[in-house]
């Protein structure tokens, strides 16, 4: 149970919200490959807090340090290592909430962990801050990616109750994920994502919060990624999914829809196009047997409201061992999934990266 | 990527659906503790083909074979290795299918990713034969969490469009949940179960198949199982659970029900009960940041209809080239959800027991 | 801590000596390689008990039995399942040696690990027999590099007092490793190995048993082999040769030899020969910085003296609490060195073929 | 193959001599240890450049900056992450050696490893700057082991031909290895001492360098520790030993001299003493079928002479390919080994503390 994933090429994690800094080591990554720092910074930009418009495309490489791995240019092939520092953080603020969990936040489950002695200001490790590394190393991963032409994008498919169209009725093209990609709060339908930006005003207004939904799809993948036990890309990618913060859902392809299906309705055949095998539909996401079909890769998180709210919520104080009725106060977001967002792309590539092996990698590269 | 799990347990998994045998090797068991064969001989039966009443429970120990690790009634510590052999089976039908992917199955993709060289034999390493042995190292693991007193249980929580009561109406007891697992078709309310069995009756005669949904729960977990990054409760079980051929969805608590949710709606508020820590909702199905709250565990999965039927569907001959239409005989259930059920709760087990580390099992053998 | 060894291709060991069967899964092979059970089954009859003499190449295929991951005599790419039956075990002659262990055994340890829950006969786990596995997964990956023209020989270097001659002066050839491989008891110099088989008679006739030293070499390995931190080909080598029962010492090229030189001496100046760059010397054995040169790899590896002798030794009698003396009755080698010697080829292979990445090969056999 | 090692603590290692900076992620960690950084550089002092005598016992906390994981003086749990920050660095130096790699360095085998893209000034990734890292992770599990009264100290046991008393002769106790912590160059004898100083002198008065011994034990150790398959005590202390530059040869107990023995010699009679099970002698050097006795662990490692001299040596100018002759100036230590051994006695001490289940550390500190 550790703060590294993958195999082929392995992400460190660490950091808590209020310390010196948090960061990230990649170990792995193929040597000589020229990354584009701004091209990182715009990604990076993406999940920042504070950017409700992304239209500036501010590009700040300084806010990611790269202390290793990373020389003339390129990468080494020795371990990339990244420290974004903290800074202007109002740490006096949390002393009053120590030992008093916030209801819906990892305050209390990380407190038994830890037996306490977690840094427990503005949630620590826990803190959503901690997917800013996660960022970086999708983007890194994109990068790479992009050698073999594959794609990952996302759009916004729900807020509360608004629904936006679907990956499924708008095919996604490469064109679709970029104008996605630049857009500052994606959606297919712009009057959903017009009345989802009001849903979430609203909220914010109240006090309150709300969730959502992402559709991410990743276009030319190579069939073959995946296994069938027990690293499927199903267990894959929602295995990191599920390490964003909020993160509660995840189906692939019609997911909880094939459960009410028929097998002769679930079917996607396979035909010929252009003398290349694929499926005539596409009910499994891309992936049959743990493993990608060529089709595009599609599937849908669910994310949930906001735990921190101005709204007086119930919790106890476990120092006292007594109840009380709380108030968050603070800048929060009233809704975490535009940032989740760029997020979920990151741990797309970073997992599509893994299925595919660095030397495939290495060869594209030549 | 491979067919190894785990950190402190470590599971390999090998076998071909028509070859000399499937088993398992579980690596890093405590010393000492007694197996009860004949509970692992019951939990195997529930998923075995052919076997559409329990009641009898049958507890046939010869189903699978100890190889080592198990020494006069106990573990020894050393690797449990089990081989399960396989027999009558009719590999002849196969020849025919042989470059001919059946649509929703594994056999396009293995073809890809093993360059054509893959055992073909009814469906080969991506059998849902495959899971008698997850079955057998859950049996196992289920064991060695009764020493904590925790229990695992499971109900079909719909078939198609007919569903179940859920266990966040109906709250899981230990009593319940050992009804569930004696029950042949284990739903919480009798009439959903005899209308989802007609309806399996009824696909099966128009040789077309359904899917359906699993319940899952866990009680008496302690509070602080899990992790942030990487290894979330959340990510470990679903990477598990998407190993199970068939899986496509899984939500957490209310899962993509949070998406449609207010903060101030979705709130699980702490409270004293009888001097401890709980919430009074569990709308996060017992996991926050990743780690277990103490409250049931509770999550959804999604199995797609069984994508073998007897009715024509399209695919192509990999060898030929060319389209054709196939129509696949043989036995094959209507509805793999019933046998799904055991399975998920296997892999449940090993996964919260990978989490509670093997020496605080060792204390408790004491 | 486990019998799982190896990243991209992974070896997960089991069995003990008098249990049902040991075995082996090897997972991550590469698929559509041609094995060659012949071959396998030679290299496993050079390790076997009992074959005083290899003059007769006996071709047991039936010493193992491949259960899964290998179809129409190629690997399917899927896990490669092997067992090796136990039988004509007497099992009995061990129960008065229970809870009483045999000096320099790992009967004492494995006592204290597992508690006293061990399976006991026959050294269990720990026996010189578990080296039958690793024997076959090395005849493997000895194939799978023959694609790269890698070849891997040894000669014993010495067996008690007596010294063969080394690699250093008398440099590997192919030629000289097949000789090598071919003789029942390799070494360079005929007189010293005629000396050593007198020596080993003659300590079995005391009832005593000597030790002795194995060298091997690698030849035609590309430079670029390994990794700086933390697995460096001396790292990952004796990682695997302090497996094999009876290794204690372990040094690459000239070892500690290079203790007492000074830097002048021990230089391996580059220099270019036929347009490619290589050393003019090679006291580093073929590795600088963790990663192999190109040069012939070179290492010696120490074995102790069989410590099952038949001359009276003082142990303690754990259920009792007292001492007492023992004899060791029964057949055992009075010198494991000439069958350690195809384990340490065995598990030189499986280091190699796993700092080649399986893409690599794949490759190659296309 | 990856700079990560260890399972339940993980380790990962970044950095190059001349990069932003280098630096170590500690996971899995307990929490609430109380660190003792004054301690910790202490330790880090011992391998420090430029500290002919330590005497003064700087203790310099800014050496190393703790980014996350320590709040509050403890441990927090999450991920320990620190960085080193470079400094004073003559990159400029480097450059005229770009391409031309030093005999008996990595700069070769590190070229074709990472394809030319590596960070050639100083060594880079495999720079000896970069054991600061592994001695501070050192420090913080000999803290943890001090819990259990496990002590691990070294002596420098040969110079060239000139070789100390060894830990087999003067049997180490706790108060020996104090000592031999406290003193700037660590020998038994201190008339070797003092000769092996003017070797040293010596060798670098005439531009060259000179090889060594150093021989470690840890104290205390329980009985148990350790695996047979594939993770024994001599695998795992010798993969991280291997990991440091310079290692070349380790054995255990009598090591190459075990394999002179006969087995009647060599023999580990278990005896009682004070009630308790031990040996009368320790040949095996605590270890016996890859775990731990409780007797004194006992190995000896050695270093081959910097390759960095003075003198001319011939090598290749890999942009020309052609010939020529360096002589490498700047400061070089003329002999590793007494910066070396801190750094033996921390991986030694990582070893242990990984083989020390987190728990097992977790209950000491309650």
């Amino acid at each position: 149970m550790s703060g590294i994933w993958g195999n082929h090429i392995k992400y460190t994690i660490f950091g808590e919200s209020h310390g010196e800094g948090i960061g990230m080591v990649i170990d792995g990554l193929p040597a000589g490959f020229p990354l584009d720092l701004e091209e990182i910074a715009r990604e990076m930009d993406r999940r920042r807090p504070g950017t409700s418009s992304l239209t500036t495309h501010r590009s700040e490489t300084d806010g990611f340090k790269i202390l290793s791995g990373f020389f003339q240019g390129r990468t080494t092939g020795t371990p990339l290592g990244i420290v974004i520092e903290n800074s202007d953080q109002h740490s006096g603020d949390y002393e009053r909430l120590k030992g008093i969990p916030r209801p819906g936040h990892g305050d209390y489950t990380g407190h038994i962990k830890y037996s306490g002695f977690q840094d427990y200001r503005g949630g620590g490790h826990f803190s959503g801050r901690l997917t800013a590394p996660l960022v970086f190393a999708g983007a890194v991963a994109k990068q790479l990616l992009s050698l073999l032409h594959i794609r990952i994008g996302a759009h916004i498919a729900s807020i509360g109750s608004i629904t936006d169209s679907s990956f499924k009725s708008l095919l996604p093209t490469e064109l679709l994920l970029s104008q996605l990609a630049a857009a500052g709060f994606p959606t297919l339908d712009p009057a959903a994502g017009e009345a989802m930006r009001q849903l979430i005003d609203a909220v914010r207004t109240q006090k309150d919060s709300v969730g959502g939904t992402v559709e991410t799809a990743a276009l030319n993948l190579p069939a073959g990624l995946g296994a069938p036990f027990f690293d499927s890309l199903e267990s894959t990618i929602s295995h990191l999914v599920f390490s964003i913060p909020g993160a509660k859902a995840i189906e692939f392809g019609d997911g909880f829809g094939l459960a009410e299906m028929k097998g002769s309705a679930a079917s996607d055949p396979f035909i010929l196009k252009e003398g290349k095998v694929c499926t005539s539909a596409n009910h499994n996401g891309g992936i049959l047997g743990g493993i990608s079909t060529g089709m595009p890769l599609i599937f849908k998180t669910a994310f949930k409201p906001t735990p921190s709210i101005g709204l007086p919520q119930n919790t106890v104080d476990l120092k006292e061992m007594k109840e009380l009725s709380i108030e968050i106060t603070g800048r929060h977001d009233p809704c975490i999934v535009p940032r989740a967002l760029p997020v979920v792309e990151a741990v797309t590539a970073m997992t599509i990266l893994e299925h595919l092996s660095p030397n495939l990698i290495k060869e594209v590269i030549k």
